[in-house]
């Protein structure tokens, strides 16, 4: 049975059953579910609106701009940043790109990365120069020492992996910086895209050149990245695509850009999504901080400890409770089709929990071998959830885990 | 008055009053609003659903990937493609910018295009190689003459407009397309924005190799373009960005891309608002073809005819009825501030046209001289809004236009 807390209550999908059942998604690290007020702002927009934005100078172009503008100020001024530091784009992968494309850097660029990178930062990176990856440790905690030895060949981008997103370790970025700054004149940019859910940042007080993340893990709608970028880097930035938009003047021999972030934001965008971030942002600032630490902190308990407890399953991370987002990534014993297990506990028990490599295969295969089975939680789930999903994954390794199949045998 | 059609029913906008006052919009060029069904398709997904695609097992996320795999079917087959010719963008620029970057052509390549293009089809090509654009004549016709001989140069790419956002003139790209075919082995790249909204399109009748166009266009939420692409050019393409989903193995030494039309669509897509687009398209293709050829016919002749015959107005763009879509340019009397204008007619009476320079700078600069006011209808528009619009501006520029200034002096 699933306690209800009073953040479930926003979330409208969470009122759906399958087949009679309760629905409980352990599956926030792929995508967040949508409060009641994210999905409003959408539909409002489209019922009392719909108009496009920027080049109208009508009452329903200027509200709808006015929206949009709103919305950036409010994801800009969540992470501590100016406006025109912040660029909208359809997710943590375009954002990445565009820095790794628009820096421009020689074919043969130097480029320090993380083994525990998601394929979002390790691919954009290994296209535009000459990647090495940070080893981890047998846990993912990054080897500090192969970092710095990394740092000496003076890399020009440091690509930096907030928190992972197989193991949910948060790394310390302040002192991983603090080092980068000290040892290097390198760019440094940040994938936030599964710790700023989870927790506040100030880009200014990181001192960090370039932040990624996507609202859609963080209650906003699908089709919304996030770039940040320090002003003077932004400008300098060559965009991804040009086009409608992003330009002020156009003739027969050229054209002139845009300031920044418009130049980098080329057609009509995601006008809708994007006014529902600013509902989202609002949602998530409305919140009590305490209370969600807390509940973090309680929910990542019962995931660890329910990890550590189980025999036929190995943790993959390391086992503290502190720096981590309520996350954990599973091993199951050779033999246990890890996706038909997704898939059952999904369809018998109604726990949405997620099944691969998880878009960080060199770290998935380092670290565990294989497909793993990742319980990623957020602020709608309970401990008691976390309890219910162990104990029908308990039933169901019992019924087809290796020593049932050899059971069966017999 | 507004005189309701049965189309304009569905489109929960245009029940909204601005100082008491009907709304008329007439900026679908810019983008269209959107009626219930779409509204309801992008609701009905984050309310029972909000999960992410492809990358998951369980129920919620294997509905959604249906969901939004399902889109793509509808939308390929509306355009008579197979469903893996079908890349989901933002919107028509990025699709453009794709095609023109993942060719990888040589610096100096020569390309041809129109000088009626969008700055979405002009500028990516621009940057892409050595663009040459087609004349217009004084009315925006294309000089086909000036075509031929660019296309004795023997160009790689050769980038059509289907239809001119500027003068609403619907190109004969059949037969273009079979002079390219005949002249040289160029990749043709169509702009289809402005004009699939209109009318139907076969891209393998058409014999051409790249399409792009937006859904927001069409009905459909802002935030998802399609770029067609014929399977063999599309397998040759160079993605625009990398990272999570596109990619179907990854180890330390390299990566493998996954198949069409996948390996372009790096990270979380637009979910909701691709399954929104599923529903436009269904809408769209409910509705009888040749009632909806009239009343584009209609409006179309009172958009022509209010510009013919009003001193104070030039119509940029030729005016048959014929080969058009329901959109007018006008450019107003000397002196007369086109901004102020369309402000007015919104403010005062309702109506919502756009002004400026449509990003087709170079056409209209040389078409009109300055701004313009364009006033570009779709299937919710009423001949009698088109007569309203115009006893609207005949009021306005009565007050403002420069007899009114000069009666003033006296």
């Amino acid at each position: 049975m699933i306690v209800r807390n009073s953040y479930r209550e926003d979330f409208p999908a969470l009122r759906r059953e399958i087949d009679g059942q309760r629905i409980s998604y352990l599956d926030s690290a792929a995508t967040t579910l949508k409060p009641d007020a994210v999905i409003r702002a959408i539909t409002e927009y489209y019922e009392t609106n719909g108009a496009n934005i920027h080049r109208g100078k009508h009452r329903l172009s200027e509200e709808a701009s006015d929206a949009y503008e709103a919305s950036r100020v409010l994801i800009a001024s969540h992470i501590g940043a100016a406006a025109n530091e912040v660029v909208l784009t359809r997710n943590t992968s375009e954002a990445l790109n565009l820095v790794a494309q628009g820096l421009e850097l020689e074919p043969d660029a130097y480029i320090v990365g993380c083994m525990d990178a998601h394929h979002s930062q390790m691919l954009p990176w290994r296209r535009a120069g000459r990647l090495a990856l940070t080893r981890v440790d047998a846990d993912g905690r990054l080897d500090r020492d192969h970092f710095r030895e990394l740092l000496r060949e003076r890399p020009k981008v440091v690509a930096l992996t907030h928190c992972s997103n197989v193991t949910g370790t948060v790394h310390p970025v302040a002192e991983l910086i603090a080092e980068i700054r000290s040892a290097t004149d390198a760019v440094i940019v940040l994938d936030a895209a599964q710790s700023l859910p989870h927790q506040r940042l100030n880009v200014h007080e990181l001192d960090v050149d370039f932040v990624a993340f996507s609202m859609h893990k963080m209650l906003g709608p699908t089709g919304v990245g996030v770039l940040f970028g320090r002003s003077r880097l932004l400008s300098a930035l060559r965009p991804l695509t040009v086009g409608g938009g992003m330009v002020d003047w156009v003739d027969l021999d050229g054209s002139v850009d845009r300031r920044t972030p418009y130049k980098f934001e080329a057609g009509t965008p995601a006008i809708a999504s994007v006014i529902g971030s600013g509902a989202a942002i609002r949602y998530l600032e409305a919140l009590d901080p305490a209370a969600l630490h807390q509940h973090e902190r309680d929910v990542a308990r019962a995931l660890v400890g329910g990890a550590l407890t189980r025999p036929g399953v190995r943790l993959i991370g390391p086992p503290n409770l502190t720096d981590r987002i309520g996350l954990v990534s599973l091993r199951l014993e050779q033999g246990v089709p890890t996706g038909d297990v997704a898939r059952m506990l999904s369809d018998s028990y109604g726990y949405m929990v997620r099944s691969g490599h998880m878009c960080s295969q060199p770290l998935v295969t380092g670290l565990a071998g294989g497909e793993i089975l990742r319980v990623s939680a957020y602020l709608y789930n309970e401990v008691a959830e976390v309890e219910g999903f162990y104990e029908a994954l308990d039933e169901l390794l019992a019924c087809i885990g290796p020593a049932a199949v050899v059971g069966a045998r017999r």
